[in-house]
């Protein structure tokens, strides 16, 4: 059985539910309106044309919409393209939901905020431990669904808490080797250092970033949330200063984001587990698909590496 | 008359107030310990020694401190050193203030409140008003004292207030040849935009930061206090965003400081300001003392430059 | 009324002037020879095929010729493009010039002349004003034209005269509030510092670099005739150095062009103004066309930046 | 009772066995030649100087000599200098050895050896396993002794031994949390990524390179040598090429030392792990002495920074 | 008469070998599998595709084979294309070698290792000699036919030699202007610097990477390789190490894949020379075809400059 | 017989001609006035102070003067310096000069301007002889004495005539073996190059640079001059430009003070001969005096680097 949009070959029919992720209107030769609809599930994409479309059509075929379509796949330009013979909108009816037209973490949301929470519970700075669930538990729902960046790496739902609880994980297996950390701030630090994303980008299913994201940033934005929290909760002392400056410097330098460096231990080492866990994430992908023997596409933001899988590696152990 | 310790000669004696900017103890190679103390009022500074000191006098003569000393002004390895013969802290008998010892902006800190004052005063858009006022008024005694820097330009009492005023009227002019300028954000942003250096110094004496000011730094200081004013006053709006990132953004570039580039016309013309007002105190600076036909000292800040004073420039030119 | 090419649509005839911005030849699949037109007035551009051309056409319809056509718009791959019926060159009788057919400087080419003209008459130092008015008298019918680079800023008919005009209005307030400036210095640098590229372009209507502004490039072209000037005009002394310093360093930076920095206080200032006045440029013709709310396109110069403008930001402000 | 010659103070005798670490000759203002000498023990180091010395005195005290002491503690312009009584070279007699009078790392060298041992045994790629086994076997006693450096991390006895245990137990604990890591690779590329520095350093005493580690470095050498030991152990295949590509790329770019970026997932790894262990010794270190609030020296490797030990860390966290 | 696919036109029909060059396999809208083939002779090269492909086809035309061809030039969206009418894959009988088929250097191969045998011949340092013959005997045949690099400068059959031989030239004058340099040594560097590349490369008909050339490159090849020799030869003394790192240091920086700077006279020459003669082939190549009076195309490995001849060269200059 | 300053020892008395490089004024702790004078002659350099000097001393002891000293050789903090006997200024009748104090180049000026000229005399273009003639006169008695540099490379007596001479046998040979290089071009580019310096540099003895050397450089000066002659000789044509062209590019880049890149095939070949020649010349010297086996000082310009002399290279090699 074909269980999704990418399992299709040129000429079959099709009758399935999809979601629009990007509309956009033009205008043909003939002076006629029509609508470029990229439509995906969790399988993967594709193309369609809605043609002769009124100004109703326009409102209602936009992107984070999902439809259900029936047509049949046809061949433009060497690329598979779906010419639709009907499209309508969905309602609650359907019982379908966005998450379940996207790529997502391979663990379970629920799941993954009761190992956030589980970290929490353990710190022993009560001043820590306090901001920390505070703007955990005011964000949780949005970070557990958001992705982690709109692209590069976790850029899938609930990409942001998939990426914090490997990191969390590796903080914990760090802490036990080098026994000068101190664990309550590395976790605060982990918990809080991107969960700013959940107003920088404007949500799990359109890869954008909202205005704030634009103008500020998500470590300003959570820099600001850390001192709110702390005056909400009463909390004074060096620590607020401290999980300030961990979010505010976790991307190293300047001219990465951060407005000052590393200058607490805990910060240098939440710099360098973000980026082992960005960077495992990245390799892990690109080399998902490459044969023992063969050459990964390049990665951009690995100065644009193409990376070898020995032809020692046998297929499954990257399955 | 002489007027300041500057003027004193090797082999004069003197009787005067002096303010101490630094205190180092150390010891003797016969053991006992010694006090090194530098001493300064408006005209200059001189070094002298205190021997054989008590743990109290530890205590006293630390810096900050304005004290009255006797003695006579010796000469030690080429430099003048002053021979202590009688030194005593002061009290509010005295009658002196440190301000009266450190070198200060040439305009009076009263007159340059009342000139931001009337700027604020002239701002059209309420929010933003209201704003700036809100964090100006909170901050104003310390602004009006403050330096704008520990070193570069800037760096005396006051120091801080006179950028600003600057800024503002060369802002006032550059709107007037480009009318596409909002007046107003320009003069929000030059108010706002290193007020965070009354939390980031360690006041108008010590030229030190403080920890916040080492572990966030003045820009993120004021984008936290822009965010809360707001709260405050119950302002929203797309205003207090882009407040916030006129300060963010002002340093131009990740390695120096600022985590977002302009991105508003106003930001850009904001960090050109502020370049224009800095160089221009330190060229000034720099050529002060430079006779015509002669380089001045390199400018570290300046890729380290030497300045030329042409010959057909005559002294009082910039006297 | 149609006033221009780009107000005309699909299916209209025409019957205009029009300038021919470039020609280049091709040869068909059918083996026969044609000509692909530019073509444009102030109101934009339009692409044509002059087919089955004859060898005396290819020498005729040259770049910078303005043309008589009649003809159709007509559509090709979702792009304007003019079906040619009839193409003739034009005579002195057709009366018409390129300038009318290029975008230009919002003011009139001798007002703004004159008002360079009363700047050097203000100047006091004879010397630096005798050199600045020979040079600029001799070249001030190309000067009144040039634009002020062949892409990025002031890169319209008359763009290098609007530029010094509006950099000598920011020097004249930026004088005024710092005293320690050299007026004359400043006007004749900046009236000089891009005065080579009357020789480094190939004129108003021809985006391209002469072979001496290829190979030398305007800053050498122009410190070569200051020197030619002092010595005609028998002047001797430090303020031609100084002058042709001036225009050397004004780009600021050895990888920017200039082979020294600048190391006189009127070099830096001018190397300031010159990129106040050419990011002014740049930002508002970028946000011209822009709703509030949304972004420009991006500014390549300008670190690639996209700019935004705010909500609060009426449309008119920048008409 | 005093342990070391750090805990001496001026005008304390001392009759104890030093380490000679440099000797330089000079000639005094009378025309005769004299030793400047520094000696060390375990708890740090005293100048010393011998004066009238005879041509047999420079040839016996070289550094790396341990000598048998008596003197006087003195000051000499604000530092400790000892006035030799009497200085004679050591014997096997004296039953002393240079590691005895050097900081050393704080496991056992067996200990250590054994631990590195346990890692290669269980390997389960015989090639991988037999190449490791056969370098690290070739080079034990030089590696089970060695520097890691000659300054910046790891730089004292058996420093290479211990940073190679700590990126061991690293990795092992980063391979359990990312299953996508071929072990065997990660082990033997900690293992044989410094080993080089055995040839590369002039050994544990004198803080110096050898010839062949100016002109090739220990990357090179340890490449080389993996080639050489498959040719003896006749193993074939590409596990030879990936040790050496691992070895190679360790250091992460070309101008950090690298001829070839990482390739290979475990290569990247490889020289993450190097990196946090190498920082995570030079901040513990530069933390060890500072008190809760205050900030360490400047750390030359890590961008210049001094890091800062929060207030609310108790001593003992890092005794 | 016409010698080279370069010289037919549209329209011509042809009867003769050519070389294959890449063969791409892609399927038609119909479905059905096709082969676009580049094929070349020393003339040029041309684009043809092969319908209705049979299995057996797509194993017989692959890269690297010469073909029979026949056909007819046609035009292709502006380009010249190849319309096969015959195809035949060659075997010994055809009496064809790739080579004929490739751009090749100036010079025969025999002569130019010929010209190298006697620089080796003239070496004086005997273990500079014996090194150096030993791996040049050893690499023959492969360096007689290897090009230099995959693109930029020398990439066609025998450019490596091409190289070597003109760098030996080069050599001989500057140590002639230079007595201080040891030729010996010059000599060997120029020999061996690339002797890599006939590992690294995949051959002189192929432009691709061997997989070893990508891990390794062809420094640390040679650099093993010398090694091994010194040691099969029995050769011991400074002179080997030298050697490796003249080859080691000659792209001169680490940025630009060398892990140690040039640390020796000759090796700072040896990139030097290498420099020279790598830009007089990328620079004649870039001008060859370019009239007096007007620009090359950019080369993009020369900072993509565009190169100007100037009107007084005339033609044959550089035929 | 001791033949210079550097021959004599702590003890020695002397009573020779010396030249003053330098002369500074400093006031002793006694109050009196005295001057510390750096002499030299082709040997090396002596301190000595002046106490009690007169007014009439100061005017009289400057730098750049050749003065009889009588006196003795005496210990100085670890240094040999001067005490004077008698000290007076030198008048025509003592018959010396100061090139005979200063260390000069290997050749004599008049064999060298001779060599020149025969270059030039070889030249087939007519314009670029004349050009190259005339300016080569006008400037050849300062060429023959003046140094190449104030520092790093060729900056002693002669040694811009030195530098030009071995360029331009350099270039000899590498014409001849690159045919399509213009030799009328190169020689005349060599020729041209630094002869700015003899205006930038304040001449043969005192290494400073002249205002016009300092705002705008050599370069610079020596194309102006170019533009001169080319008027004066009534010469036209591309010649001139790229004369111009030649000296503006001969930096390569930008950021080391050439405003345009070489976009001519002899202004590469020019910037990489004038590389050759400088770094032979500074790598002969660093390595002058080093062993056999051991590394030169850093060589600044050279990142510092410091280079290693082979063992097997044995002294008289560079002698």
């Amino acid at each position: 059985m074909k269980t999704g949009i990418n399992q299709y070959k040129i000429g079959d029919s099709i009758d399935m539910y999809l979601l629009i992720k990007s509309a956009k209107k033009a205008t043909a030769s003939n002076g006629k309106a029509f609508l470029t609809l990229h439509m995906s599930d969790k399988s993967g994409e594709i193309e369609a044309k809605l043609w002769g479309i009124a100004p109703e059509d326009e409102a209602t075929f936009v992107s984070a919409t999902i439809v259900h379509v029936t047509g049949e796949i046809q061949e433009f330009r060497g690329m598979r393209q779906l010419k639709i013979k009907s499209i309508r909108p969905t309602t609650s009816m359907d019982q379908v939901k966005p998450a379940d037209f996207l790529p997502s973490a391979p663990l379970d949301p629920e799941e993954m905020l009761e190992r956030v929470t589980q970290y929490i519970f353990e710190m022993q700075n009560a001043k820590i431990q306090r901001i920390t669930r505070h703007l955990f538990k005011k964000h949780q729902v949005a970070f557990s669904q958001s992705p982690a960046a709109t692209k590069n790496h976790h850029e899938f739902v609930s990409g942001l808490a998939y990426h914090v609880v490997s990191m969390l994980e590796l903080a914990k297996s760090i802490a036990t080797l080098y026994p000068s950390l101190d664990r309550d701030l590395l976790y605060a630090g982990i918990i809080l250092h991107d969960l700013g994303k959940v107003r920088e980008l404007a949500g799990p299913i359109v890869s954008e970033y909202t205005l704030e994201g634009k103008l500020l940033g998500h470590i300003s934005i959570i820099v600001n949330e850390i001192d709110e929290a702390a005056k909400e909760l009463e909390i004074e002392g060096e620590e607020v200063l401290v999980l300030q400056h961990l979010v505010l410097s976790h991307h190293g330098k300047g001219e990465w984001g951060s407005p000052k460096p590393p200058l607490i231990r805990e910060a240098e080492i939440l710099h360098m587990i973000d980026n082992i866990d960005a960077k495992m994430n990245m390799m892990d992908r690109a080399l998902m698909n490459v044969k023992p023997g063969e050459f990964s596409e390049r990665i951009f933001p690995m100065e644009n590496r193409s990376l070898y899988k020995p032809t020692f590696h046998d297929e499954p152990l990257d399955l």
